[in-house]
């Protein structure tokens, strides 16, 4: 479902500038019509975005001339009232048995041969497309949107903090939910009530890692049963009614037996982690590349010994999707500028035993970095006998 | 979320010959080699799909020699147990920061230069897959696989009807929720809770479309009020934890005020609406046509005078996805032929008053139909007081 627009984090007149500078991107990166099906980029750019199962969406942006959009006919009532409807973009439709292709072929720039499509349309589309314009070339749309998406506007880093705020309520509240004796889906299964509760528009992905199960990064949760002394990862997050997401990590330890203590190697193991991450975090600025941040935060995993237990990158951009641009990884050297967002979360995975991860979602402010996520990174003891 | 391996309507050996047969389809279509991203076509090939946002997942199903599927490291853990295991299909894995489409690649046989990708497969890897291989081409597979999927086997027949029986219960209890004074949101989460209860992994869809929302064919709910003698489309379904969908639409009366009747209007069209579903599937036997059975439901309606209100196609195929080949569409010829699955749901929308549709699943069988669906389709009055 595409947001409320009412909750959303832009207005017709921050639309119609997305198309202007969109089209300026197709200038520049020799694309002569940008192509989009639904997902998160429709709605960056115009507001709205319905799925058309295998029906085609497709939003066209010319690199000179108007925006046009094409849409079936029969989910034409779902774009009423959205804010397309307001933007200088001509709605046109196509009705079952017609070729939806042609339809598009009509709308396109008279001369166009480079047709740049986003990352997510589906192949289906994308290549009918190309096939239905002799002699043209299919390009990559993704770089081009994702120097307007990768640099939030003011607005959209209120829409982060506002959904970092919401999942780090949910994250002060897990000494509630994890306790021993208790199975890794009862403890999603309240999470994900707490997510909504907490004001999201629905959970996206709740991880509860317990044991050995949080040595695999991206576990989901199981009928595992935790136990007393169990190391838990807990990742999660989903959209707000702004579209925008949340993310964020913590490992907790559930109190051990009577008598017993958190082990030595745990808490080492959780300390690397959290001066990692707070390594990463602290090397957030203007100006220093995105493998920067994944090379603070690993040199001080591989000085502590645990180097070939951190199996990810460190970090990935976020906002209407909860992985975009841009990239916390070995190889990204593009500069980090003011409004782009990301996590940093480094991990240490230790096969057959635990994991721990630690993550914030941070905005690269104009001296440092802007924490969206300010729940404690302490080592929290949870499920204490009351 | 992929289907438990337990419910699957498939087994390793299924799985193994469907990979062979995919080889084949490479083989005649001129392919080199097929690509599949995860998705249905990757839950029907080879027993388990996870997702992995822009990270690539692919399987390789060459002209000859065997499959292999490359995974990210840190979902490997997720295909653990997974049918894949059991097959002859090689696991290789990529690590971030390394290039996953050099991986991809190394997998590919020495001389592919015709590279078929699923319909699914998002833009961003398809055509990386392509720059990585010089002089490549890329083409759809869609069909390909189409053809192999189209057919259902007696276990994924037994898996629609089970899907059907299913949601068949949940239309029966209509009357327990569509009343008037309640919301279409009230009564499609009434309605989205017995999916679940009567037997689905989850909800896909839940349309209730009263009164002039039912004329628009894709309407969700809303919170408009259902009124007393409301005409309401209710369109449901869902995936069955063995992976295949539901999809089946009743139209309902509520029960006018006390000493009115039913439109005659509103009879006309429901008589017209259910003779046209009867014609589409009374006209299903192995040799005729897809489009066929569009022109049977559709010259019923078109009779009766109400041709420009019927805007849609008159089925899509059904199994893994709730839309897949074949489609009843005029310009589809292909000769159906037993096994194949599909909707047959004409209706009739008439705007600012109200729509009417019906629709039922029916696999053709060596004589006729076989109906996946059997709620009645009377024109049922609910909502009466008690």
């Amino acid at each position: 479902m595409a947001p409320d627009p009412a909750n959303s984090a832009a207005t017709v007149p921050t639309f119609a500038d997305r198309l202007r500078r969109l089209a300026e991107q197709a200038n520049t990166s020799g694309a002569d019509v940008i192509l989009i099906a639904p997902g998160p980029d429709l709605e960056y750019f115009i507001g709205h975005s319905i799925g058309s199962h295998e029906r085609l969406t497709c939003l066209v942006v010319p690199a000179a001339g108007p925006a046009r959009l094409l849409v079936p006919t029969l989910e034409r009532p779902g774009w009423t009232g959205s804010p397309v409807e307001s933007l200088a973009v001509e709605i046109s439709t196509w009705t079952d048995g017609q070729d939806p292709y042609a339809a598009l072929a009509a709308l396109l720039p008279p001369s166009a041969k480079v047709l740049a499509v986003d990352y997510h349309m589906p192949a289906v589309h994308a290549l009918n497309a190309k096939a239905t314009v002799p002699g043209s070339e299919l390009t990559l749309a993704g770089e081009a949107i994702a120097e307007l998406r990768m640099r939030k506007g003011a607005a959209e880093v209120d829409a982060l903090a506002a959904a970092g705020a919401a999942i780090d309520r949910v994250q002060r509240r897990i000494g509630e939910w994890l306790r021993p004796g208790r199975t890794e889906n009862d403890v999603a299964a309240d999470i994900g009530a707490a997510i909504v509760a907490e004001g999201h528009a629905r959970p996206d992905f709740v991880i509860v890692g317990s044991g050995p199960n949080g040595a695999s990064p991206h576990h989901e949760a199981s009928d595992r049963v935790i136990n007393p002394g169990d190391v838990v990862v807990i990742d999660i997050g989903g959209p707000m009614p702004s579209g925008y997401f949340s993310d964020c990590t913590r490992t907790y330890v559930v109190a051990p037996a009577v008598g017993a203590e958190v082990p030595s190697r745990v808490r080492e193991v959780y300390d690397v982690v959290r001066d990692a991450q707070a390594a990463g975090v602290a090397a957030v600025r203007p100006g220093v590349s995105a493998e920067s941040i994944d090379e603070a935060a690993r040199s001080v995993i591989e000085k502590a010994g645990f180097g070939e237990y951190f199996i990810t990158r460190t970090g990935h951009g976020i906002g209407l999707e909860v992985h975009e641009h841009p990239y916390m990884v070995a190889g990204n050297s593009i500069p980090l500028e003011p409004g782009m967002a990301f996590s940093v979360e480094p991990g240490i995975y230790l096969p057959g035993e635990f994991g721990v991860r630690i993550e914030d979602i941070v905005v690269v402010g104009d001296d440092g970095p802007l924490l969206m996520n300010t729940a404690p990174t302490e080592l929290t003891v949870v499920g204490s006998a009351g």
